[in-house]
């Protein structure tokens, strides 16, 4: 079985606050119905080590434990504060916290930010005083914290053990759906579950550090319906990722969604899309539905990774080897080649029928025999080719099938494969349709550390996961950080200048600081007069050239009548000239033109679209997609966080639908896809060095067997120079 | 609750075989590890109330009954025969069978198609001594069969129960996972279950059929890697799914699922994709994940059907309640928008802090009240604009997460749920997280025919199926049938005549013969000499024509340079014709050629596909699609089964992704649908009036705001006559 990768040194401020030496329950109380009774029975039923001061003024006495009056009057040196009570109260009790020394406190309350401008102000004043007395804050509006290996069970749940899954979930129904699955279940525990709220303070960066810190946890598993800074838990993203694996289920796929979760947390969604491919990025293994959450965090937190997407499927049903073919196939693993010396192998212990091309199919072989799918899986476990093993089938009920008598071999069988596990680095993950009643060799299994699914499709999307995450490791570690790009004064100026005139940058000012940073573009020319036109006519000659209005009032050049195509010798571009003027007078009497900028027509090929924005919660974001249809109507496009890597390039040219167009259909050659790979690095380090530059739109860029021509560039500058500033500290 | 939709009347010879008075066991034994002890035991364990006939000629008793040396010896007449022998007896064993008076056998032995050719004369020899004895034949390769309310429970599993889904599956894991799925949810039961194997006799549209009538199936839910008949089976779905639900699992979704199925059952996938909307054209409820058959099945048995997609959704937690609005919106349903008196009498019930938007989010109303769930879904039951109510959360789970005392409420919730589902004709789906350990609650509800889900996917999933199900019974009772059309003599003789001359139709001819039969081709000239040409441009004058070459040696016109587009005059046509002339000779000297077909330029439209082929599984078929990226690189097209409805052609339009671009994009006005629906429903009928026709091929046909032009018409002539004159008869 496969360690975790390593150690992330201490850095979090939340140990103290979530393995605290001491806890004050504010309002804990002697009533079953209450949360602060709830708390109370959590910690004393769990056994918790440390000091319990219960805070209720009309209590001498809660559970048999002393009451306090106050916060004030408790004698000892608590660490975390549960605050029970209503949101008006909360501002006062946090400063009376801190007063105290408290480290953390955790505010079940709702009735903030999410409720409205009140609720908000109510948050903000909380906020003050907390920052005023260094509490720090779990919430507001939380479903509230456990950490069994700390027996710290401040929700009274009686039906988790501890375990090595921890959760950070804006859920707290969904922590109760992963708790009773994990129940069912009977071998998922948990570690560390904090439920963020209106994360006002500590948000998903926090707590995902401190489980990636915690040593108690193997895999770090999230549902969020919203980031409060995605760009910073992006960062803390790659470094845990790189550790453990951390699984997130994103509400708000859809607008419907959305809208639903910004009446829950009031969480500022974004793009799902986006999301999505900067998680990924990071590493991040996504899961689309939420019935997946707990099979996919078990099965990488007791394997964490496989070598590749390369599955060898072992199954003692035809069927059964079809659906399990039709999903790999269409979670984008492959079925593993098997080596001849596999399948000859193979052939000498299975029937003649049996079907040794992968699936392998015992056929009956193993129907008096069970053990023999052991043995099969060390077969294909030893191929090279191979780099997860799949059981597929009736194991660990051939002994109620077909004979009792068969329990002794089916039970050497899982004990061959506890062996296995322990000898393979190869994930070997189980589907039994016997999973539903938990047979023994099947429990035998499970108790040892190796999953069994009761579905295909779950058994596949944990297949798809570990093999994610040991591709995202190996080109990880590969990885080599692309070098900053140094600003150069002359077009730092245009910036500069263009803010000053508070105007975006003029085509041809995007056009030069691209070129001058190494990309194609086709040159231009920016004609202000009739003579300049002449000029220019004579030094493109007979070449076909495209003429495009140079106006900072004039936004969407093609509506206004500012573009015009196939342009060949003065006259025409005279003419082209005078229309343009006629056309952007009549769009706008006002707009101040400056002149036509002309430039070659570029060849055929491709066109793809290039695209930058800073984003809210992620920042500077890479959108990449073929144009027309595909972005338009198919939103066929990939993101990834600015800077990327290289692998990041590459992977955005591999991930959209379009692809095939990339690699040549209809005769056509295939497209320049290192040319391509490298416009995107290049404009990714622009943006890097550049940080007045807000966004950034190259569309079309028309890609070529031999190289790419950017055909228009847009680049929008930004206004706040504060925010330019406050950009340049966050990324330094 | 819906009750099934009514009967069919008893046309299938099944019953009998399923049914029987009497049953022979041959090869039955008293190993335990052998087919026939086991179903020895199925029969003798669940109480069989026909008699039983072992036949061993080695035994004298099988578990003590009264064992036969051989089939002639059986003294009684047994309806049905289980032949547990290997492959080589069966033939001789069916035509003994035959002349004992057995009507039908089930053949388990594997060996026969599915192994290669050896195998495939073995099965043509059994059905040759079937047909000429008159015994039907289940199988071979079969895993068995059984009908639970007729005790004959011949695969001995002794953990199912009789019930209502119906199940015909190619796996026997697939049977068994679903009964153990079953066994474990409590409450599905099964009728009959038959594994088809190879279809040598009796085929999926058989069983189906049998299904449909049988009383004791409220739902027919098939596992299928590929049908023998496709044709007759969508004939017999269309039949059944008037009266019940059929479910069906189809495997092939890829190409290494069609791979693997072809090894298991020997069985031909076609293609994927058009078998899912061939089925659902015909009214099956197609599910894409083996993991959601069984509760699909559970649920369409129980509610039947939905009157329309618009849920209303009650839920007692913010996250599962933006979960659940992901999925259906994802799922094509929608979040019913309630009336402003619902959203009062829910504000009269619930907190202020409610959202009575839906989701409704109780936000804690029913903490201390959880039968107020049941109100709510009264409430928004009673909603004219709510087809369907789905409760979301923790219903079940309130007396175990907050005070025990609130299980009496809770039941009392439980009983108004139940008596809800009694009075309304609208389904009540119900997720809750604490399924998996089933509390009191919850297994009222589902004792009392309420499902109860474990999964918000899976709910939605029911959902989605109830929806689409109700709608389908709406536009199927109000379908007309489209009238037939008469095929014209005239036509029929350039069907002849292309036939004759071994070639397919010219496109002139092509396009004459949709134009008589009202299709909108623009007028066409034949020249085929220069003055015939010099004619046909004073004919058309100046407007801007495309020219074809016209010859049956030259099927890819473009390939051979032998179009031109955009000639305007003579004197441009006839250097056209001698460009073309030149090209054609130097791409086929041999080519004979006929002339150039001259027709107008079509106006700027959208660019759609619409294609007939005759399916070797289904028969003839039409696919609709857009030009270019959308049919050749997204495979973005849709399929219906020949003849369509009005409403077949309507939904193929809204089917597609492209379908944005048919309703105008970039302020294009949207395109002419009726035009289009009656052009497809047109084609189909042209397709059913001329049985010669084999395949066509209108691409492109551009869309305009008003109308369309078919610009190519291609039609492919059946070769085969013998072919043609068997198509006849079976439609007639």
């Amino acid at each position: 079985m496969n360690p975790i990768e390593g150690h992330l040194p201490i850095r979090s401020p939340l140990h103290d606050i979530l393995a605290p030496a001491g806890i004050a329950v504010i309002g804990a109380s002697n009533d079953p119905t209450k949360r602060g009774y709830k708390a109370m029975v959590g910690l004393i039923k769990d056994g918790y080590r440390g000091d319990i001061f219960p805070v209720n003024p009309k209590a001498d006495m809660v559970l048999g434990v002393k009451a306090w009056p106050s916060v004030t009057a408790i004698p000892g040196n608590p660490e975390l504060a549960l605050i029970c009570t209503p949101a008006a109260s909360v501002p006062g009790l946090v400063a009376e916290c801190g007063r105290r020394g408290i480290k953390g406190a955790i505010i079940l309350a709702s009735g903030f930010a999410e409720v409205g401008s009140d609720g908000a102000a109510l948050e903000r004043e909380m906020m003050a005083k907390a920052e005023a007395h260094g509490v720090r804050i779990i919430g507001p509006n939380t479903s509230g914290v456990f950490n069994l290996h700390h027996r710290v069970n401040l929700l009274a749940l009686d039906n988790v053990k501890p375990g090595d899954v921890g959760i950070i979930s804006q859920s707290g129904n969904m922590l109760l759906a992963l708790a009773l699955e994990a129940q069912h279940n009977g071998q998922v525990g948990f570690s560390t579950y904090v439920g963020p709220g209106n994360q006002s303070d500590i948000g998903f960066d926090d707590y995902l550090r401190y489980l990636g810190e915690d040593e108690n946890t193997r895999v770090a598993t999230l549902y969020v319906e919203g980031f409060r800074d995605g760009r910073k838990f992006l960062e803390v993203a790659r470094d845990v990722t790189a550790m453990k694996p951390v699984v997130v289920y994103k509400s708000g796929s859809t607008e419907e969604g959305q809208k639903a979760a910004s009446s829950h947390t009031g969480a500022l969604a974004g793009s799902y899309a986006m999301t999505v491919d900067l998680l990924r990025q990071a590493g991040v293994s996504v899961v689309q539905y939420s019935d997946e959450i707990l099979p996919v965090a078990e099965g990488l937190g007791l394997l964490q990774k496989a070598r590749g997407k390369r599955v060898a499927v072992i199954s003692d049903g035809g069927g059964q080897a079809t659906i399990a073919s039709d999903r790999l196939a269409e979670a984008g693993l492959e079925l593993a080649a098997l080596s001849e010396s596999t399948r000859q192998r193979l052939r000498d212990v299975l029937f003649p029928q049996a079907s040794t091309v992968n699936p392998v199919d015992v056929a009956g072989s193993t129907d008096a025999n069970p053990s023999l799918l052991a043995t099969c899986m060390e077969i294909v476990a030893e191929d090279d080719n191979v780099d997860s093993v799949f059981l597929v089938g009736m194991f660990g009920g051939y002994s109620i099938r077909f004979a009792e008598s068969l329990m002794g071999d089916e039970m050497r069988g899982a004990e061959a494969m506890v062996d296995l596990a322990r000898s393979t680095t190869k994930p070997l993950v189980i589907y039994s349709l016997y999973t539903p009643i938990k047979p023994p060799a099947l429990r035998r299994l499970h108790e040892a550390g190796l999953p069994v699914y009761a579905s295909i499709e779950q058994s596949v999307r944990v297949l798809a996961a570990l093999g994610e995450r040991g591709q995202y490791l190996a080109q990880n570690q590969r990885q080599v950080r692309e070098t900053a790009l140094a600003p150069k004064p002359e077009l730092s100026g245009l910036f500069q200048r263009a803010q000053a005139e508070g105007r975006d940058l003029f085509e041809h000012e995007a056009r030069q600081l691209l070129r001058e940073h190494g990309i194609d573009v086709p040159m231009e020319r920016v004609a202000r007069s009739e003579p300049e036109l002449e000029a220019v006519a004579g030094e493109f000659g007979d070449v076909p050239l495209a003429m495009k209005v140079v106006s900072k009032d004039i936004l969407h050049k093609s509506d206004a009548g500012g573009v015009k195509l196939g342009l060949v010798g003065e006259q025409a571009l005279q003419r082209a000239r005078a229309d343009i003027l006629d056309s952007c007078r009549i769009y706008d009497p006002d707009a101040v033109i400056e002149g036509m900028l002309v430039t070659p027509m570029a060849r055929k090929g491709v066109e793809v679209i290039v695209g930058v924005v800073r984003d809210p919660i992620f920042g500077p974001v890479l959108m990449f997609g073929l144009g027309g249809v595909f972005v338009e109507i198919l939103e066929d496009v990939a993101f990834r966080s600015i800077p990327l890597s290289r692998h990041d390039a590459a992977s955005m040219v591999e991930q959209i639908k379009a692809k095939k167009i990339l690699a040549g259909v209809r005769g056509e050659p295939a497209v320049d896809k290192e040319a391509l790979i490298d416009l995107l690095l290049t404009v990714s380090r622009i943006v890097e060095a550049y940080p007045q530059l807000s966004e950034l739109d190259l569309n079309p860029v028309i890609v070529h067997a031999d190289g790419y021509a950017v055909v228009d560039a847009r680049v929008i500058v930004e206004r706040d120079t504060q925010h330019t500033l406050q950009y340049k500290e966050s990324v330094a």
